[in-house]
């Protein structure tokens, strides 16, 4: 069995290296933009290049799904890159194959906001795909950038779903029918990224969770397993959402970026302005044999275990990380 | 026998493609930067990514020695990129690499000026590697990207061999014994060139040729055999500097850039400021096979023929542009 996680941000570390390793994660898809602009994203390519220069034992730049198997023989964990926001594509669709070249492997189309090429998911008006957004979804299907709609709004969803021409991600988010929340994804929007071959990452961020930080495992099992029947079985897997060792400035900078010059609380509030805490059950990379165990508890088999665990997503990582 | 010509900086064009497949060319390297910065740098990669798309039979992107027999095998010519200036990297060690993930496999030290890594052959001092220059020739050798000395001063030269654990390159020069020119190297580089496993490219660039544009061909395959005693014939093949259909305006950025508000004239004057006439046995792509022809005239066997064409720099390439 392959264990992925399709999405942390973590403040990354040795320490959080090892964890993985403890952990027996394959590949994890790490966030390597919010905000940033081209050339800042650049330099945090640099940043994961001295890690992996630093740690490769524990760490390895992954591009594909065999660059997962390769390190999951090696003892290694496989760092996949994404952006929650197409900010370091600028205003230059021939930035997306240039990112592509660099190994970014994902790229959300909006992040909360309105951006060049559709809407996120706390705007007031959605407006659906643009026509930045409806070439930049066709380059990003040429070169095998995966499209990424977590933080996008309903009718952007569903417009880049059919407009794509090839399976979208939904990184990291739960359905709306078991925690209703801005981030959380509608029955509707589900049924149509399960039926065009995409895939729904469970996120463990709290205010994605019922009961948020008290959240019990097997409540988030059961929720899977009902999404499973929704969308299909092979079409879901994990994308935790893991901030793990975070200072509350940077949850500030996911928010606002320089968007704004005043705070805007995204999920949170002023009385609960930082991370949230996670739940005791997944505190972080060591404990996803506590989910698999859930999974298991609350009905799959051992190869439907296995599917949502890592499978599923190696296997979309084969489908969708290349050239059409 | 594979045809490789280590340095091109046409002004692009599918009636340039097409010749590169009629002269049977495998690889080119061409120059994507001259006095670039990073981001500009970019730019130029994105426009290769739209031919690269546009005329998929005729050429491809080459990162390795494989892509180059790869291309050949499918009828179309390699193209590797390269860097006559370290201006893409900035002050940013970090983007070494980047530019290796981007395809980048040749960096020039410095072009004509002092740099932040060297001294240019066409200033007054040459101080030699600088601090820099120390630390980047070792990333550069580190992640498999190849030192050029085209148009360094010699101690700078002399010091880049000797400081750097893999070969370096000289892509496209000339000797001095044939035609002295602030351009063309000392016997002193040659040897300790060819005696450290370095290349060196010979040049079409008629400043760099014997008579200019009216170099004759056996003069310019007797310079290659006298090469070749001076550093072995396993240590050099083309670097044409063709500057194919470029505007005169194209050798004025080559020269002086945006580092001075006055014109530098570099190897050319007043009276000929532009770009001069190319011999007419080497005209442009289709035209390798003269050179091929006049090497087995001046006693070159035929492998020694194919090795002098392609076969040591596809060798060069399998051994240098992957990580040590």
């Amino acid at each position: 069995m392959h264990i992925i996680d399709n999405l942390q941000y973590a403040n990354w570390s040795e320490k959080i290296f090892r964890q993985m390793r403890e952990g027996g994660v394959d590949a994890v898809h790490v966030t390597i933009a919010y905000h940033e602009i081209f050339r800042e994203m650049v330099a945090n390519i640099e940043k994961w290049n001295r890690w992996f220069e630093a740690f490769p034992q524990l760490i390895c730049h992954g591009r594909s799904g065999n660059d997962v198997r390769r390190a999951k023989k090696d003892g290694r964990t496989a760092i996949i890159f994404g952006f929650q926001n197409p900010s370091p594509i600028e205003d230059d669709i021939g930035l997306v194959e240039i990112c592509h070249m660099l190994g970014v492997r994902f790229m959300q189309l909006t992040y909360n906001n309105q951006s060049l090429l559709a809407t996120g998911c706390y705007e007031a008006e959605d407006s659906g795909i643009t026509r930045m957004g409806r070439a930049v979804i066709k380059e990003m299907n040429r070169v095998g950038l995966v499209i990424d709609m977590s933080h996008s709004a309903e009718r952007s969803t569903l417009e880049a779903i059919s407009l794509a021409e090839r399976p979208i991600a939904i990184t990291h988010a739960n359905p709306n029918f078991w925690q209703p929340a801005k981030r959380n994804k509608s029955d509707t929007v589900l049924r149509a990224l399960g039926e065009s071959g995409g895939m729904l990452g469970f996120s463990l961020y709290p205010h994605h969770l019922k009961d948020k930080s008290n959240c019990s495992l097997d409540s988030f099992c059961e929720m899977i397993a009902r999404t499973a029947d929704l969308m299909g079985v092979s079409q879901i897997g994990l994308g935790s959402d893991l901030c793990q060792d975070q200072p509350d400035s940077v949850v500030e900078w996911m928010r606002v970026g320089r968007w704004s010059k005043t705070i805007d609380y995204g999920e949170g509030s002023a009385t609960e302005a930082g991370f949230p805490d996670m739940p005791d059950w997944f505190q972080d990379n060591r404990h996803f044999g506590n989910i698999a165990s859930g999974l298991r508890t609350v009905g799959f088999s051992n190869d439907e275990t296995s599917a949502i665990m890592g499978e599923n997503w190696l296997r979309f990582y084969d489908e969708n990380f290349t050239a059409a």
